[in-house]
């Protein structure tokens, strides 16, 4: 029997008892389909630090690069807001991100029919809304050096950031795009501040080049980051497959979570470049949600995304499609039938906490 | 008489022709109240490039920083797309905001009434909304070296931009939002991403040091940027004055706009430090669109920003507080009279083009 190696990393806040719901999909994936799934927790963000010091020990660092795949909860907290910066709760994250070499950040935004309701915006802009925002995940200011606060003495501090691309990192983010959308509907869009930035010249020319090399079947727009940002709040329909750096990346995809109205529902796949023996690429998978201290441990929490995470996992890392596409179906039946978690209530639906919301969920799978 | 020297920049695209409209008011503003307002226009953008070969040449630099205040029209369209990248048409704002000190960008996000249904929003959720993005604007990213392209050989490149802040670079803009706050509702929200930046760690420091120090009055709260972002198309009247970096502040300020469903209709200002001997500010206004090149030179364009502009800059360089917010009335009265440009046009309201707005608007005043 195959046997898949698993590490759970739910993190703090609202991930433990959101992943316990998966714990759950697993042991009847297991028994239903003998998936051969073996899990195991360990910690990440600030339950790591209170536990080892660091928000990720080397120990569950090399657990995750041998698993077969990872599923993250979510890290932070007031509680560590003082902590030193080498050892806040993101640097676990982020660790994960840059040592598994996880480069291609996938972002789905879609609306579930039956939540576009609870968007801010106009129902008929977002219903049946399906975009994915690419972002690029191990470069950028995330990652460039010098990174550092000088004291420059007389009471002035000088904080700096470095962005930095090479065309390496461009070329293959862009290919993941071309690719991707290969599989949608044909449409990317390019997004950075050229007009203002030097690695914005390069991403645009880059990005220019690889389609006109590989992808002419493509088609190809560019937009400046701010006006693209304006673009998607005003019509998000009009993308397909929105491709941009590491910090466009992560405002753009939280702004289009959150114009679905169904930010507790999202999932993520951050997936690396596959191994050139055997093919495999690492990955992790991490709903969108932050880790909501404010409802942890109460039984509240919306597991929706997380549950969304692990069929993202199915599909990217195990090919079992069949499987995620009946896991997908499964949510969208829930939400349809009016089971409801707290986020997501609306008149005439059924409140539910985090374990009935998981079990609805494994009962309709 | 006083004389006011104001020096109009009006770019490309729908620039002039917008401008054409405020050159009515003013001539208006002379007659009736001897305003002594002397006025000339220049060049800016890729109008400038192709007459002098820069997008802002010396002679009108000095003309800028000379003046009482600039009104400023808007740069750029594909026809300059190949220029080299230091005579692009946003060099010569970017070395106007630069080399005239200002620091200070206010971008007030309003929604007329009369417009609220142009909004992708909800109109509830936008109907009355009143909020003041304040955008650090002479550092940061835009101005931080390294920045630059360099050939690695191998067909690689590198990109680096840099941003950097220092502690008085901060305190200042903190001192002005502040200051805003005191006159308008007494909230501050500074928004950074300090969980993967060290300039959001100094920003985060340096914003909570001079709140504690000078302004206890005022309300401050802090949010990572990509969580502001999603709380501002959530429900944006939860904010009174944000205040953000220079790359933040851009993408946030303009997607702040989108949502008022008003973005033809938006001002802006963006101020210097007051002069130690005369205590006079440098000062630019800005309308906050783009420069439209589509439906340039048709008098189609909207010149109600460029107006409103124009109404900022007699409240804030001018203090002509009557003046302004006449003229602020006018437009408001114009609008709820349903006469419309193109962009704004709505069911049984009267399409005008851009002469025939400027002319009911200075009716009107
Ligand atoms: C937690 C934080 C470091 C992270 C980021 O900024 O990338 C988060 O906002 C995200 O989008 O995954
Ligand atoms: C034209 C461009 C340089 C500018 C900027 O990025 O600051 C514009 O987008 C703005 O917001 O004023």
């Amino acid at each position: 029997m195959t046997t898949r190696k698993l590490l759970l990393l739910p993190g703090d806040g609202i991930g433990p008892e959101a992943m316990a719901e998966v714990e759950k999909l697993i042991a009847a994936i297991n028994e239903e389909a003998g998936a051969g799934f073996e899990s195991e927790r360990a910690l990440v963000g600030g339950s790591a630090y209170d536990a080892h010091g660091a928000a990720i020990s080397d120990a569950d660092m090399t657990l995750a690069m041998d698993a077969d795949a990872v599923l993250f909860g979510a890290v932070g907290g007031p509680k560590w807001d003082g902590v030193p910066y080498e050892s806040r709760p993101e640097a676990g994250l982020l660790r994960l991100r840059k040592d598994m070499g996880l480069f291609a950040n996938l972002r789905p935004a879609i609306c579930y029919p039956a939540l576009a309701e609870a968007s801010s915006l106009k129902r008929e802009l977002v219903d049946g809304l399906d975009i994915l925002i690419l972002r690029e995940l191990t470069g950028g200011v995330y990652f460039g050096e010098p990174k550092e606060i000088i004291d420059l003495g007389n009471g002035q501090k000088r904080g700096v950031d470095t962005q930095v691309y090479e065309t390496y990192e461009i070329e293959r983010i862009a290919r993941a795009a071309f690719e991707l959308a290969r599989t949608r509907r044909g449409k990317v869009t390019s997004m950075e501040k050229r007009n203002v930035m030097k690695t914005g010249v390069l991403w645009n020319e880059v990005v220019t080049a690889v389609h006109g090399r590989e992808y002419p079947d493509i088609a190809l727009d560019h937009m400046l980051a701010d006006a693209g940002g304006m673009k998607l709040v005003q019509n998000p329909k009009q993308f397909d497959v929105i491709v941009t750096d590491n910090l466009f990346g992560d405002m753009l995809s939280d702004i289009a979570a959150m114009l679905t109205g169904s930010l507790g529902m999202l999932p993520s796949a951050s997936l690396g470049a596959p191994d050139e023996v055997t093919g495999k690429r690492r990955a992790l998978y991490e709903p969108v949600h932050g880790s909501a201290p404010d409802i942890a441990g109460q039984g509240l929490a919306n597991p929706i995304a997380m549950i969304a995470s692990f069929a993202m996992m199915l599909r990217y890392s195990f090919e079992m499609v069949a499987e995620a596409d009946a896991l997908e179906a499964a949510i969208a039946a829930i939400l349809d039938a009016g089971t409801r978690t707290g986020d997501i209530m609306a008149p005439g639906c059924r409140q539910v906490g985090t374990a009935e919301m998981g079990d609805a969920i494994v009962a309709a799978f």
